[in-house]
């Protein structure tokens, strides 16, 4: 099956017209999403050591690096901003990919838009179009990859951000299938860096292969033509020999969109999506029933069985092992009735009221979820027993946020607006949110690209 | 175990003084070889697209781009070099490695060497370093990791070349385990791009991996600090769970080098090493015996069974397709008495002499030889058949320029002169020689790589 070439028609071919309305309106709201989380992002630590790394390598100033007042060439702008976007694991994540859709895309599609001068409706159609490529690839070729241990994000989406970047760069069909050949062998990332800041640098550099491939094939590099199914090839490599489907990669291609169904989750909080319906039923307990932290005798939580799996801190003393601690979040949203980036502190986690309540939060596995668990529905149910023996239960199935339940338009608006307050001004804020809005209609990206460069640096 | 610790320890503590005379001469021979075929390397058209790509991505000019006379950023640098390095196939191998052990290391160690200032001593400690580890990991991680579809030089190339600048940017042995655990998520390469430009990219490729992971941990980047050998890590995703020896990467680590034993193939020819042997007994054949071209009537190679799968190339068109096909080595050695880099044109393979002796070569297999097979070596036997009756026979079990029978120092110099003539002027070929043989005492690189930047470009 030639499914390198009938990718390469897809990226081709596929126009805003032939997506579907539901689409583009998801497609917006997880761009502006993605510039949020990357904004606030910019300000890790590990985002001044990537700035401070792409400054001293220099770069002609072809694309802007978000939040950061200067530009470099644009896959230099895609490595720097694809890792800001990922710096706070607070982006979007899809189930097919087994990972984050959209900062790989994102990051390369802006900055090989930028370098080609592109309008919003173009930066629009290759996003939604790159995305597409890196999930359905996902849905042939996982669990396979996932479970040798490559991180799906770096590895699909180093293809979706070269399909983006090909489709900006207009390259012909068959340039396509070369981008897309010199992406397969530049895909790399491994899942033993998951917690260190290496993880959010296989986003940056995902965004900075597709890039890079693309502007390799647009001179007229060569690679292989048939990359993702060929012998030697692709899924091959990443998956293992038999352990794909390669129809599933091409059967439903933009039909229906991934982004449409599974469809893609949105991040309430700045924690692990494992958190997040114990987050909720928290939250909802806790406001409901005006719950006071020193009341409280224990919380008792109940989930899938692969949940402890992923949250390993049960005794968290960083902000970034707080990410991964149901026992963390818990006290949080019964301290502060939020869970919150500016929450996200070391200071705050070793707060001694906050590790006091920790010490209360308990963790079992529910074995009549195992079939769920299947499905990947994290649900948990969380009991909280007061010391005057009241006690309140709650279960939540799917967290806000889930493509089951999704946040508003409004939410949206507001996660962005909290996650840039102080990095760009509230004039650029609301403007951005516009131009992201009526992203169609935009005649030049630059003017977006300008906003979020910030007002600090 | 913890081999990447072990490997740190190895990289930050190894001096000249510990390295064998042996080692060291090889050393610099392995130098000046890639050297050579580096510069030739940059009159093909992949590196014109190559050094287009880099000269419009821009960079701050800190290392030199050979034969090109600019410089850019060091990453920028090691990536075009080692894609000229790799551009003819022209380069030495490694058995452990099952790939070419000097085009991802040299290339990181001379553009983060010149970022550095650092002496010849320092590039020499340092580039012995690099090839000791990745050669190595090939040791341990080899045959699966090549029979996974992944191209070794790409890969293990990643971790020798980060190696090699991290000693040369003198990290300390935890930032040597963060630059091997950066270089591990970026490590990539697939061998269905094998035939295509992008074969030669893995090479740069893994130069600029290794350079920018030392960059950023040089930096306190961050990765897991026992990523070789850690369960999700470098060798299980790349090998295979379980398929991976990580005592046959630490046990002999330095002793002996694998450049001395089992040691370093340099190329006579600049076509597959698998014709090697054939064009050995031809050329002696020819020359001792007089033969003419118009005299033969048949030319029967006979050989192991996996040399046909290399040499796939029995009616050629083009030069690449040349380097692929014993029928055309044959040819051009009956017919010039030498196998040389002028003659690898496609105007030289389309000549109607050489396409009629094509026509006269056939290949055999001989099953006497599968055991010899298992030791990797490619044992020929050519027998030419004169139009009057007469019958040459020749059998070569180990090529000129094998470890077991080696090219002396004198030939070395002669395949780097003809490889740089035209590139470099007379006195800067000879003064490039020198440096290179006396590196110990060279106190700045910068002297050579100024040299390395040629008279043309």
């Amino acid at each position: 099956m030639e499914v390198t070439k009938k990718l390469a028609d897809f990226i081709v071919s596929t126009v805003l017209g032939n997506i579907p309305p539901e689409a583009r309106e998801i497609g917006k709201r997880i761009i502006l999403d993605l510039l949020g989380v990357s904004l606030a992002g910019s300000r890790d630590p590990m985002s001044r050591i990537m700035t401070e790394y792409i400054k001293d390598t220099g770069g002609r100033p072809r694309a802007s690096v978000w939040g950061k007042k200067f530009r470099t060439s644009s896959s230099l702008a895609a490595l720097a901003n694809g890792t800001f976007g990922h710096a706070l694991d607070y982006d979007d994540i899809n189930r097919n990919m087994r990972g984050h859709p959209t900062v790989p895309v994102l990051p390369a599609a802006l900055a090989a838009g930028e370098e080609a001068k592109a309008s919003g409706k173009e930066l629009l159609e290759a996003f939604i179009i790159g995305v597409e490529v890196e999930t359905k690839l996902g849905a042939g070729m996982n669990p396979h990859l996932f479970e040798n241990g490559w991180h799906p994000t770096a590895i699909l989406g180093a293809m979706g951000a070269a399909a983006a970047a090909a489709r900006l760069f207009n390259l012909s069909g068959e340039k396509v299938c070369m981008a897309l050949g010199i992406a397969g062998s530049l895909a790399s990332g491994l899942r033993q860096n998951f917690g260190t800041m290496t993880k959010p640098l296989h986003a940056g550099r995902a965004a900075q292969n597709g890039v890079m491939a693309a502007q390799l094939a647009r001179r007229g590099y060569t690679a292989d033509p048939g990359i993702v199914e060929a012998k030697l090839g692709y899924a091959n490599a990443f998956s293992g020999a038999g352990k794909y489907d390669l129809n599933k990669i091409v059967a439903n291609l933009g039909d229906p969109f991934d982004i449409v169904s599974p469809g893609v989750g949105l991040k309430r909080y700045p924690s692990c999506a494992r958190t997040h319906p114990a987050i909720d039923a928290m939250l909802d307990l806790v406001v409901q029933n005006d719950i006071q932290p020193e009341d409280v005798e224990a919380i008792a939580c109940a989930g899938t069985y692969t949940t402890p799996t992923m949250l390993i801190h049960s005794r968290p003393r960083t902000a970034l092992e707080g990410k991964f601690s149901l026992e963390f979040c818990m006290a949080l949203a019964l301290m502060e009735r939020r869970v919150a980036l500016p929450d996200f502190k070391d200071q705050k986690v070793q707060d001694p009221k906050i590790q006091e309540l920790i010490r209360k939060v308990t963790f079992s596995v529910r074995p009549d979820l195992n079939s769920l668990e299947q499905s990947g529905n994290p649900s948990t149910t969380v009991k909280v027993t007061l010391k005057d023996g009241r006690v309140y239960t709650k279960t939540v199935d799917e967290a806000r946020g889930t493509p089951g339940n999704p946040l508003t338009a409004g939410e949206v608006k507001d996660k962005y607006r909290q996650c840039v307050k102080g990095i760009q001004s509230k004039k650029d804020m609301e403007k951005t949110i516009e131009l992201v809005e009526g992203l169609e209609n935009l005649k030049r990206i630059s003017t977006l690209a300008d906003l979020l460069q910030g007002a600090s640096h």
